[in-house]
């Protein structure tokens, strides 16, 4: 079951300017940056408010280390911008095998490594009305405190 | 100062369709519905999750009303997806005058009608690296209640 918003993907050009903008303007703090070699990006997530769930909403700010990355070639085609959403579950695997069942394509065939140890697939924009659509479990407390 | 993800608004073609796309295949549930004649859409509101500044996160879908509306040139434009997010501050007027303060264009001199009698304004997309950007204070509780 989906039980947050957990974040928002937002593709930028330089990483530093950007999170130097929602710093300023409104006042948000980096919360965790790691690379993600095998999205080919570099990221922050910066984290906005804790959920009902337990869990938290972040935005996550997104650019790319190499050319041939989708966020790079979503960047060369639409600029800056809102590239994902991702709901946040407690089972992604479960839900993910769900939703698939109901004819929406799923991109990966098992989750992938996310964000702070996370699990996350996606589902395919145009099963989803035009939105790149991301599924996470986060990584458990325990995990998280290693 | 904003506290949550409010939401994420997404422009869609057909808002029963797009509605019923997002409760079969992730179980979320219309909370609200309302026609917006100033913004020239109707829109549902599915509520995703509390928040912990004791608000909540949304999905916001957007059917534009009538062709010359923003949200239908942006339609036309780009096809469906996501076109704004939302971030919840208790304080629209302050925040909005502080963020302009600080060289940010706020695109309406003064607050606005919003989903659910909040009061909303939106910025630049243009000053914040791409992203369309509401700033939205809710309703207060007793007037909810009504």
């Amino acid at each position: 079951m989906l039980t947050r918003i957990d974040h928002i993907g937002i593709a930028c050009k330089d990483l530093e300017a950007t999170v130097d903008f929602y710093s300023r303007t409104y006042g948000f703090q980096v919360f965790h940056t790691e690379v993600n070699q095998e999205q080919g990006v570099r990221e922050a997530m910066l984290r906005i408010n804790g959920t009902d769930d337990g869990g938290a909403s972040y935005i996550q700010l997104l650019e790319p280390i190499r050319e041939d990355s989708a966020v790079a070639k979503w960047l060369a085609k639409n600029g800056e911008g809102v590239h994902h959403i991702a709901f946040g579950t407690a089972d992604v695997d479960g839900d993910s095998e769900a939703i698939r069942d109901k004819g929406v394509r799923v991109l990966y065939d098992e989750p992938r490594h996310g964000s702070m140890d996370s699990r996350i697939t996606f589902l395919h924009p145009k099963d989803c009305h035009g939105v790149l659509t991301e599924l996470v479990t986060a990584a458990a407390p325990s995990e998280e405190a290693r």
